[in-house]
């Protein structure tokens, strides 16, 4: 149908009924049913930074996600979030840090092993141009599943072959001890094992740190004990610019920030986690940080306000570098 | 260095000084400088909708961004959400809707005729995988030059050649008058001279529609007057979901949501476009309609609640498919 032709097929169509352009198509164009790639870069002093996103859990509750609050509660915060009621988006993001010199990874991603809409890592690599064999280091925070997995694919294969691995020492010393795992309730074995899986066959190759330490110019951890004994947070600094990278100190923003008295159920130390969370939020307030959550959405990024008894996440604005 | 030689470089290395690890480097990796593709997929009923990332323009506000308020009350509205004074960052963001058997694209971007910080949406499209040509309808929300020029290219070559195109008839009696051109004031001729620019010689192959009109099945433009005379809104429906696309009802979120009695500069009529805003943001809250906003920060997607006498954005949350 020429220009011509079509016009005049429009304008008929549309004296016809007050429904138009419905009767034309080029072609059927097949839906994508895949989400774009969630590559978030910013920049923080002279290092270049980036987001990437492995995926998002959805999570049901069950009745006990947080240990001191009602199903209702916590559906509440969902749904104020205008999320489902009775499962927890838990997004996995992982932060690259270019410093110039060297490519650090903070914590490792998934690789598929924890939920068919997670472990999308690899291709959020390729998206940002990024070999991950190229990753000079690799800092781990702590040692859930959702935060190892991503070091090796299932079969084994160490997927950055050329990271040295900086784990903290206090959360070695939980995870890999064997009276722990002995002790531990039928439910609560499997990330002692998977830490045994993971570190097991390379633990001399693994380099303990104790939280506190600068591990690379403008990076230090942070002791930010209580989700489990030797959960870390880092701060990262470049030329006066700051960021604080949270780690697991706070979940879903919606849920946590909010109400940062709630204890997760997943908190190895509930109590000593809300105080952790409380001073680190506070941290951030106070000193106008810039922010990343591990379990964020995506980006991640962004910064914290009080607000009422609690504190929000305000994302950060995408764009261009 | 091998693995060994390597560990004991770092023991070596973390005994001697309180920095470890700064000085294995596998090589210096180049900073990208480049942001991830902008690219959001969501679902609505049946369709596959397409957040299309175009650029931010950072806008100098120059003491006259908003008729009814001060410099300083703008600026306050900006750092709050730690954005930086003085500087409106204005996002583009065109909305593609794939109905299953047609792609309808909802306004045309800037080809980086705007600003050197925008122009982005080609790159865009080929993160999405999606070829301009597939593109069947374009709709247009007003003929500001950022929703508009995306139609050709600065040489004049049309970006989406099987494309119809859209616009709303009381937008082109607007712009195209010669005598409202004759009675623009200097500085307000731009958008009147690049409308005959973008039009001029493909007026024969433009459709105008009466804003109040359904264009597509589950697509009905909505009248939202006041922004300037034909400026217009999306109701989008499929199987009982509904998104309300805002198109410049309302500008930066956090200026004009929070404070929907502010009167943009760019407003032809402030008072109307005031109404207007109050009503769709109203239908938003009440009817709890996912909503888009042209320039609300990428993904531009969310929900809008009441706070206040004003009203806030939140975000939809980054997931799979």
């Amino acid at each position: 149908m020429n220009d011509v032709s079509r016009r005049d097929f429009v304008t008929t169509a549309a004296a016809a009924c007050s429904v138009i352009a419905t009767t034309h198509a080029n072609a059927a164009a097949p839906q994508s049913s895949k989400q774009g790639p969630g590559v978030y870069r910013f920049r923080l002093g002279s290092f270049e930074l980036t987001a990437l996103y492995d995926g998002t859990w959805f999570r049901k509750i069950d009745g006990a996600f947080v240990r001191n609050a009602t199903s209702a509660q916590v559906d509440r915060a969902l749904t104020s979030a205008f999320l489902q009621p009775g499962i927890v988006p838990t997004s996995f993001t992982p932060l690259l840090v270019n410093t110039g010199t060297r490519l650090i990874l903070i914590d490792a991603g998934t690789q598929g092993q924890l939920a068919p809409t997670a472990g999308f890592l690899n291709e959020s690599f390729a998206a940002a141009g990024i070999d991950p064999k190229a990753i000079d280091l690799i800092l781990i925070s702590h040692f859930h599943p959702d935060h190892i997995n991503g070091i090796k694919d299932q079969d084994g294969k160490r997927l950055f072959p050329n990271a040295e691995i900086f784990v903290p020492e206090p959360e070695w010393a939980y995870w890999m001890d064997d009276a722990n795992l002995s002790k531990a309730p039928a439910n609560g074995r499997a990330p002692f094992l998977n830490t045994r899986r993971i570190f097991g066959d390379i633990a001399s190759d693994i380099n303990r740190y104790t939280p506190g330490k600068e591990l690379a110019p403008g990076i230090t951890s942070i002791a930010a004990f209580g989700h489990t004994p030797g959960h870390t947070a880092f701060a990262i600094n470049s030329q006066s610019h700051a960021l604080l990278v949270l780690s697991d100190t706070t979940n879903h923003p919606w849920l946590f920030a909010r109400h940062p008295e709630w204890q997760g159920m997943f908190d190895v130390d509930g109590k000593q986690a809300v105080a952790t969370r409380r001073r680190l939020l506070d941290r951030a307030v106070v000193e106008k940080m810039l922010v990343t959550g591990y379990h964020f959405p995506f980006p991640a990024t962004g910064h914290i306000v009080r607000a009422g008894a609690g504190y929000d996440f305000v994302p950060v604005m995408w764009q261009p570098l």
